[in-house]
């Protein structure tokens, strides 16, 4: 597993992200675009909705008009994100059109969780377990457990690794205890605190301790570490990420509004093509697809690449020169 | 020399950078008010200006304005940027302001030299004779050799390492038939081409043939890369770079208008720190430099720190919780 990865899955949160943070309104047939345009790139998963309460997030009010109208393409797995019983089963009624895979959902920091959830570790711990028996009920596996402020927490500062492996173990703990069967650990960054030293001591933590268990990182370019971070997991043979076309989507836990949102999708197709790592992802097509989206949102984002242009035209002009 | 820096140089370009790429105009008063923030911060070194042709550059019709004009700190040294005799003679004017050293500077892209300068190969090596000799009759010594186009180039594409290190070896030739004595090989990204896989073969394969030879790294953040190269360059022991407070500048490169310049100091400054390499800079004093560039240029900066801020606030208040 030390080795780098010969090809990643990289999971495209960009219009989950960002249509639920920017102020909009947003147009559902423009958000039907974006999730098309996608879809045509090579992404073989895109995270294409939030199935919330319309009144905490507006922008995700037309979720299920979203979800119904986008044009299923071969080979490409769909996903909702949702937190309760009633989002999942809005997920479910789209079930010809969604790949639903329950996760559980710890954080790192208590602090955050009690800030954020107002939960304490054992209430995370009691929620998960009447989470997974919702899945269960409804037939639907829980196979993936997430770990939120693996990387620090504006609230408790540094979050020791330590914290972090026995997060990791409650979870464990919970899934075998419901029997959930978890197939990936995903380490999320949920509030920028992420830098390249972080990232290797983390990550060979918990592959000292769990080797098997395979590895998503969310990583979020708040202070501009993301790419970095990547590069750091890559050579570390992490092989998953969570990825936003564009950089869409904000931190809503930065000091600033306007703060980078998760890794851009294209920076981080960029550097594994150049690291050698397939993504199957036509990078040209990608960067296009972020200018829609700039279109849709109305503003810059945060992707130096989706400016900067690839190198892929300059690269055959010099070859046929 | 294969051991992390205990601490890094930075020059800091910003103000140079900035001040020739944007439109404008841009009081002289906010130009030195940027330089003096700067100094403020515990940076050592800072490229105030350029002295260029106002016809070409407009942004520097007041050059010699605002090296007159800013405030020296004590332990700062101040550099401008020049390319002829002319440009040299007018930095000289300052010379109780300003640090002048003089630079061989070569591009690894014979294409890039033509399509730039006009020049070829044996075009370049000439110029740059005639360019020493003015400095020896000046008096001002000639210690740094520069490689354009290190990384890669829009017109020639891909640039063979081999051929930076052809072109290292060509510069450093001149040197000793014109008796320079070259103390520093900075490496340039001058069109964006950087990743990290590059700068680790181009910086192992400089420092085998050229052990002793002191490094720096001038990074382009055009495709998203520039914290990850530095990232890597600084596990290999580099210790000096140039850098660009917000990210100020562009790349007159870039396929597209409004792409990052260089790597932004700030984000090398927060990647040093939490690496435990000492910069002797206050990252806040330069978050806050940093704002005050965005003001003076009156749109958003690349930087994503710049948005995100810094750490140490929250650390502070967490430990103090």
């Amino acid at each position: 597993m030390a080795d780098m990865p010969s090809s990643v899955d990289i999971l495209e949160e960009g219009p989950r992200e960002a249509f639920q943070i920017e102020p909009g309104p947003i147009a559902t047939a423009d958000k039907v675009a974006l999730i098309d345009a996608l879809s045509a790139t090579g992404l073989k998963r895109i995270q294409v909705a939030s199935f919330v309460n319309p009144k905490k997030v507006p922008g995700w009010a037309d979720a299920d008009a979203v979800v119904a109208g986008f044009a299923p393409a071969p080979g490409v797995a769909y996903q909702a994100l949702y937190f309760n019983p009633q989002g999942l089963h809005r997920a479910l009624a789209f079930r010809d059109r969604l790949t639903v895979v329950g996760s559980i959902t710890l954080s790192a920091s208590e602090a955050f969780s009690l800030r954020n959830l107002n939960r304490d570790r054992a209430g995370q711990l009691a929620a998960m377990r009447e989470h997974v028996a919702v899945h269960r009920e409804a037939g639907v596996p829980v196979t993936r457990l997430s770990i939120m402020a693996s990387f620090g927490c504006n609230f408790s500062g540094d979050v020791p690794v330590r914290r972090v492996l026995d997060t990791v173990a409650d979870g464990l703990a919970v899934a075998d205890e419901t029997g959930a069967r978890i197939a990936r650990l995903s380490l999320a960054d949920s509030m920028g605190w992420e830098t390249p030293v972080r990232t290797q001591a983390l990550v060979g933590a918990v592959r000292e301790r769990w080797p098997d268990l395979p590895l998503t990182l969310h990583l979020h370019d708040t202070r501009g570490m993301a790419i970095a971070c990547a590069h750091v997991a890559l050579k570390m043979g992490v092989a998953s990420f969570d990825a936003s076309v564009g950089g869409l989507g904000g931190c809503p836990f930065a000091a600033q509004p306007g703060a980078p949102g998760n890794i851009a999708t294209e920076e981080l197709v960029f550097l594994c093509e150049e690291m050698g790592i397939a993504t199957g992802i036509d990078l040209d097509a990608l960067i296009e697809a972020a200018r829609l989206a700039r279109r849709i949102v109305g503003h810059p984002l945060p992707s130096a690449l989706v400016l900067g242009g690839g190198l892929a035209a300059m690269r055959r002009a010099a070859a046929g020169a």
